[in-house]
């Protein structure tokens, strides 16, 4: 039987699940049933919530975990009463740093991810655009990025450039390298000006097929000796050349974003 | 003088930043300057970090705070040393669980964030290209859609869309309204069949006039009478075919993933 996990927010729950799954994977051998449940800002929802979770309990005969980021003691109090282990994410840490700051919180319902700053959000959206119109190496002003990711074909630059893009503002080009760039076995000129700008991707060739054959089955570019071939190709220019290089194979999008990030110096805040 | 704040992780520190963000807007009248430290998974780099830290608080006269998630504890006692309020994130949620579970935890170094999963990661891949491909509202496969967000041009379709993709795994296309639609005043044909999957942006006409004008400076598309048109007959259709809508005008991308993926009862795990 799962044991059921509720992330409980006044918000979108995005810190409670965050910080929810950080802690459920130091448990790897309990099997784990995991519910979001964003927006309890009003008695009634959390009325609600607290049916669910202590129906979900009942069901399976396990006690319910509740990873609260409920900022309202009241609400708070209400989920509480599902009978569920209640882990409060804020409350252990809100009494120290009332101490260090020496001045009490101001709860505020719903500030933790809301839209404060015009700024910060139009970053996000030009570089999320600034991603999209440079993501084929084709028409490119690279002045303007903070990162031109480098690889060949299927290894991972694109999701990259669009995370780096919506977490961060961070503006990531993204050069697919040709058959062309692979044999004359240099950097493609236009990239040599930027040179700190470049990061290099690679993959396992064998992963690299099984990605290829989804995209275009039975391709010749999806072949284990075309993917070989490439990475072989790719790897000995990145050495050459001696730029930062990444396997992408059993990264998450999000820990290639940040390797990208602090490899080339850039301290730019997740929104 | 700003309080220097570390964000500090044996991983990406998304956990760190994450709960850290939350933790500092519950002190609005504080002034931080944050910095993010990823990968912090050995000795000397634990050491580095601890001069970095100490080294901010001389600099600035206050004591640091460091938001920990780093699991290893010679580690942590270490990063101690650089004197900062020491805000161990995972610490007080460790004890409950453990007594809860009826099982000790097994410490992983980098196990939070990492990719275990080649399934999830592809399904993020594949919504991805499913968002990058079905951005235009011409060609679309909509019966593979998990949602379809419909809105005028530059109300928050795109960012919204490759958000739940690389978050969420959710596969979410985008209709953009065109002016034969917005003067059809009905549902173009080809959504109909789809409807339980719609979702509706919208935003403020003037502050639509400002994302289409830094888009478009100076073009019709981008002055507040066409904007104002659009929006009304926008609202008009949603209001007639009963849509879930959202103004994404002081919206988070986030918050607005968030608000599509509950009220279409969509209870996918973030990655």
């Amino acid at each position: 039987m799962q044991r059921p996990v509720f992330f409980v927010s006044d918000g979108t729950g995005i810190t409670a699940e965050t910080i929810g799954h950080s802690l459920l994977t130091q448990f790897a051998g309990v099997a784990f049933e995991t519910h979001r449940v964003p927006f309890v800002d009003t008695y009634d929802k959390a009325q609600h919530a607290a049916e669910r979770i202590r129906a979900a309990g009942q069901r399976c005969g396990q006690r319910p975990i509740v990873v609260n980021t409920v900022v309202d003691g009241t609400l708070t109090a209400i989920l509480a009463e599902s009978g569920a282990l209640m882990l409060d994410v804020f409350n252990p840490f809100i009494a120290p740093l009332e101490r260090e700051l020496g001045q009490p919180r101001q709860p505020r319902v719903n500030q933790a991810h809301a839209l404060v700053d015009f700024t910060a959000y139009e970053a996000r959206i030009e570089a999320t655009n600034y991603a999209l119109t440079h993501d084929d190496g084709i028409d490119v002003r690279y002045d303007d990025a903070d990162v031109i990711l480098v690889g060949v074909s299927r290894s991972g630059k694109t999701p990259t450039c669009l995370y780096l893009a919506l977490h961060y503002g961070v503006k990531a080009a993204n050069y697919p390298l040709t058959d062309d760039d692979l044999e004359a076995a240099e950097l493609p000129r236009r990239l040599r000006p930027h040179r700190r700008k470049l990061f290099a991707l690679t993959i396992d060739p064998d992963r690299l097929r099984q990605v290829r054959e989804a995209r275009k089955p039975g391709s010749r570019y999806a072949t284990l000796d075309t993917c070989r071939r490439e990475v072989q190709a790719g790897e000995a220019l990145f050495r050459q050349e001696g730029l930062p290089v990444l396997s992408t194979t059993a990264t998450s999008i999000e820990e290639i974003a940040s390797k990208v990030m602090s490899t080339l110096g850039i301290d730019r805040h997740a929104y």
